[in-house]
């Protein structure tokens, strides 16, 4: 079996038909969902590219790995989806975005060469590249936010599109006369790009993957990583005009919230994003090109899964379509990601495995608590290896896609965001190492802890599935806060650095240094077996 | 300046007379200390061997470093003393026992070779070996305990000791007619050993210590690691009976403490070596044999301290004492080390500081809660260098040793003790994930949090110095263990890993994707500093 892993960026968990959007048609997606199971309670432990990323392809919470923010490295030496699954004998190639930045200083330090099979996959969080696109060819004052090189640039100038960055200038802008009309600024999202549609990033993403396919040895991996839907919000014919203003649903959101809000969503709210977001003509502008994005990913599944039926692959494939994190949209006054309100922190997650155990329950939706790091485990299994559960912190899914209900599952799922690189902590006075929230949510509750001194949040998500009114500060609600911190404090404790020694290892280590001589308690030499003494008997050498 | 860290094996914070034993007198110690300051309350952050010193040697709590027992491979590429002061221009030089083991598989994947100077100090815990002798050549059915080649046992076979094991049959055995009469059964710790004095294994690593230090370019820090006062309990002649029964305290236990214990605290008690420290023929003969290494071990501090006088480097040299853990000696019913009473997780900590800005706190106690992971800081602020605070979770001692207040200084410590390895574990039918202890104490309270579904344990220092009478259940104490697992949450959201970027470097990042063109939030190019969007506007290109 190989698994074709493909994650979308910014990808809200309802923007697709099979989670009911009333605009948004998505029949491709759905008809995988309705082949293999929908999990509606899915989480990423980081609402942000980077530290979703790193959690997803390490198996670990945000805390356990480290890498808490977009470019933050990850540590060398972590294991990565790659590590696992060579160790269970799969390849494991990326094709597309990661967002991730290599330790540099640590492989240094260790004396890796980046040019080395070792030193490129440590570089590549463990990968193996067929393609590195992250998808964000923007370019400033001081020079360009990746310095890498871009395939897709270098796809493009091969095609015949002029300029140093196409990236921008076509694939992310309109036209307004002659003039560029680009997709930073929002007025312009109603434009269509000025690129032939079969050039635009995602037509392009999934033409590498069939490549690649194409030449692949089985058993294989391939993160297909899409930086769409992800702003800036503007997508070519015939997708930019597909939906208009009459589409865009209303902003979930309430005068109510902006009435002494926690101090953190207040300085989000009051950043240039969530004003933005607030304004309808923003909203009004920018929503129908989201969708229109996903409309075009959805057309891309559908090329994808046709050429997987037509190759065969569908049935020793299992299809994953995730995201790294939502879009507020406008919900809650903000705009991006960041904060732990459902259209941020939860994900779409849709698993079709081709095996016959799963047969049970394809079309099926499984509303346990799930999060991102439960995928690594699941295609460690898939891949046929054991799950190194000392270094992993996911659960394998593969009884819920099996049928089979866990004896136990996870109460609870985790999210944390670091906040320490942006300006609200600076707004807030809170010292980096204090800019850091975290979520706790178990279906009913959801609460959010605040370092720094600051209250927490917390919702009733049965009274209030709107996540409007929070009663972090409520006097009635201090018997669930407490509740809610018992679990937060029995996560902290978890173990999750014990990644050198297995329990295996240490239960079959019992015992073994008394047979290597290591006595303890003894007070004569009866006290003893004579085997274990033998060394320390008889005459004394001279 | 050089640093000279001398760690004692074993070494109880009661057992020297500057810190009030009234029958052992330790007067080269007691000289550091009137030279010094000595920390009263000194804790290590496990009371074992392997975890203690991987949080000495890394400045990071165990389960941030995650090596929670002896033989736990410390993960490569963790930092280490070595990896800080070299940073800060400072040699780092181990002379006698680590107890370190190391992460060969990690070494592997990364294609660390083991006898590149890379991997030399990856695999030695970051030091630069001088010697390199743990000190427990014990010999069982299985083979040796440690199987790496003993510098102390290649000494002895070239001062004509015979056998294969003269550590184990001269060393730590005395003579029984013609027969050995072995250190690890403790009814002959009152025999001589049979070996010369100077030939023991303290006056042996003290003379390799003045090797290296006569050739030693400063500046250097040499980690001075004795295996002493550690057992076996046996020590030669004059020190075997320079103590007997008569000098040996009574036991600071109390029958309450054997009613419905704690289970993890019933268990240990109830082992071979708790049972055999409740005998009064143990604790006789092995008190006085524990009291005699300890003499041995301070007079060598004398013939150390006397050799740095006489070569000037008493007024260039940071002496610090302290030790790995304690011993019970069958206080609380028990032998050995493992919980956190203090004769287990207090340890004796004497800093002298030759700077004149030390001068003011010589001869000084400090009450304040300090850590073992207090070191590391330390010494990279006397090697000249800068803190990584993002790495090392201890806080620099300088200010105590500059007679300076710290501002706020940490309310509680922190141990932990996993004990996933031992029988007790099998024995309680706790897994081994679960198989874990955390401490809290604020000088007032002292906390246990037992993994696995158990009760805490909670001792009330003020009225219950002794730590008889154990809280952890009283109805009266809730609010008490409450903010104690309030602390116990607050030390779990710790930030421990995000060891790839520091405080200062996301300081100074922020704002700077900005200025490299990620530009959010924006509707119209009029919402923006042209200079920021230079790149996205302007005729298309064509």
């Amino acid at each position: 079996m190989n698994i074709l892993f493909i994650m979308f960026d910014q990808l809200r968990f309802d923007y697709l038909s099979c989670s009911g959007h009333p605009h948004l048609e998505t029949p491709h997606i759905d008809r995988l969902a309705a082949q293999g199971v929908r999990f509606t309670q899915a989480y990423v432990q980081s609402p942000i590219c980077g530290a979703a990323r790193m959690s997803c392809y390490t198996g670990r919470y945000a805390s356990s790995h480290g890498a808490q923010w977009n470019g933050s490295p990850l540590r060398v030496g972590e294991w990565t989806m790659g590590d696992h699954l060579r160790q269970a004998g799969m390849a494991c190639w990326l094709i597309g975005k990661t967002h991730m930045n290599a330790d540099v200083e640590g492989m240094a330090r260790l004396g890796l060469a980046p040019d080395s099979v070792i030193g490129a996959r440590q570089a590549e969080c463990g990968f193996d590249v067929w393609i590195r696109d992250d998808g964000l060819w923007a370019e400033g004052p001081d020079g360009f936010y990746d310095t890498k090189r871009s395939p897709y640039n270098a796809y493009l100038k091969s095609k015949g599109y002029a300029g140093t960055n196409p990236w921008h200038d076509f694939a992310n802008a309109g036209l307004d006369g002659v003039d560029m009309a680009s997709g930073w600024f929002m007025a312009n999202a109603g434009k269509p790009a000025n690129i032939a549609e079969d050039d635009s990033e995602t037509p392009w993403l999934t033409s590498r993957t069939i490549d690649f396919i194409e030449q692949a040895s089985a058993p294989w991996c391939a993160h297909v990583s899409y930086i769409k839907p992800h702003w800036p919000y503007i997508v070519p014919a015939p997708y930019h005009d597909m939906y208009g203003p009459e589409h865009v649903l209303p902003a979930v959101k309430d005068p109510r919230e902006r009435v002494d809000p926690h101090p953190v969503y207040g300085a989000f709210m009051g950043n240039a994003i969530g004003q933005a977001f607030s304004r309808e003509e923003v909203r009004a502008a920018a929503i129908p090109a989201y969708m229109g994005l996903i409309k075009q990913c959805d057309d891309q599944m559908g090329r994808l899964f046709a050429y997987l039926e037509d190759t065969g692959r569908m049935q020793d494939t299992m299809i994953v379509i995730t995201s790294d994190h939502g879009d507020y949209l406008g919900d809650h006054w903000l705009g991006e990601k960041d904060l732990f309100h459902d259209p941020s922190v939860k994900v779409p997650m849709i698993i079709c495995d081709p095996r016959p155990e799963a047969d049970g329950t394809r079309g099926t939706t499984v509303d346990a608590l799930v999060e991102n790091i439960d995928l690594l485990p699941t295609f460690v299994e898939a891949a046929g290896g054991t799950v190194a559960d000392h270094i992993l912190e996911g659960r394998s899914l593969t009884p819920w896609l099996h049928g089979q209900k866990p004896q136990t599952w996870r109460e609870y799922a985790i999210s944390e965001y670091d906040y320490s690189a942006t300006p609200m902590a600076v707004k807030l006075g809170i010292a980096p190492r204090d800019a850091r929230l975290f979520m706790v949510a178990d279906g009913r509750w959801k609460f959010m802890h605040a370092e720094g001194g600051l209250p927490p949040m917390l919702f009733d998500l049965e009274q209030d599935p709107q996540e409007f009114n929070d009663l972090g500060r409520s006097p009635d609600h201090q018997a669930i806060r407490d509740r809610m911190y018992d679990r937060l404090g029995q996560w902290g404790r978890r173990m999750s650095q014990r990644v050198t020694r297995s329990d295996a290892q240490i239960e079959a280590g019992r015992g073994a240094s008394r047979r290597k001589g290591i006595l303890l308690g003894l007070y004569e030499e009866s006290d003893t077996d004579p085997e274990l003494a033998a060394k320390y008997v008889g005459p004394a050498p001279r």
